[in-house]
């Protein structure tokens, strides 16, 4: 799926990190949400509320998830899932393109 | 207008100048496009095919509109417009957050 459909945009963008994250969200007509979101180089820790599925659409980057004692790599595209209410690194080499959803459980 | 509603968004982003200025592609049922986009600061310039009006959500820059010899300065919120084929300049000091509208005419 290149695009999403028939949803709302919010016109302001969120930003993180000096915005060097940043991203706008996109409301679905089933109630669910996704940000789609920029990340310029950098290591950054975010921690989430709901359970988040990223989907890395390009970059290059490693994901350290809550828990875990080893990096995953992903260059290119790529996917990852993340806890409710957790904590999760990234160390970001190349800027990455990415969308997030946000899981309600 | 804070949101759009009934559009269709292109999930992968726009990149310029090593991603420093990003954007996201956003269309309208009755044809029309805009994107919402980031500029970190730095200099940058830009052209254009269509005519563009572009909304500054929030941020602090100066605009060289083509033709001028004055830069304009927002701080803020702002808007200006940038005729079709033509070149502009921008010096950006803040991240800003901007919605661009294309204009076919």
């Amino acid at each position: 799926m290149s695009q999403y459909e028939n949803v709302t945009v919010i016109k302001k963008a969120n930003l993180y990190f000096d915005g060097k994250v940043s991203s706008r969200t996109v409301l679905f007509a089933d109630g669910t949400k996704k940000t789609l979101g920029i990340m310029l180089p950098g290591e950054y820790e975010f921690g989430t509320d709901a359970k988040e599925i990223m989907e890395i659409l390009a970059g290059d980057l490693k994901v350290l998830l809550p828990g875990e004692s080893e990096w995953i790599s992903i260059s290119g595209e790529g996917e990852f899932t993340v806890p409710a209410n957790s904590k999760f690194k990234l160390q970001v080499a190349s800027i990455t393109d990415y969308a997030c959803s946000y899981i309600q459980e």
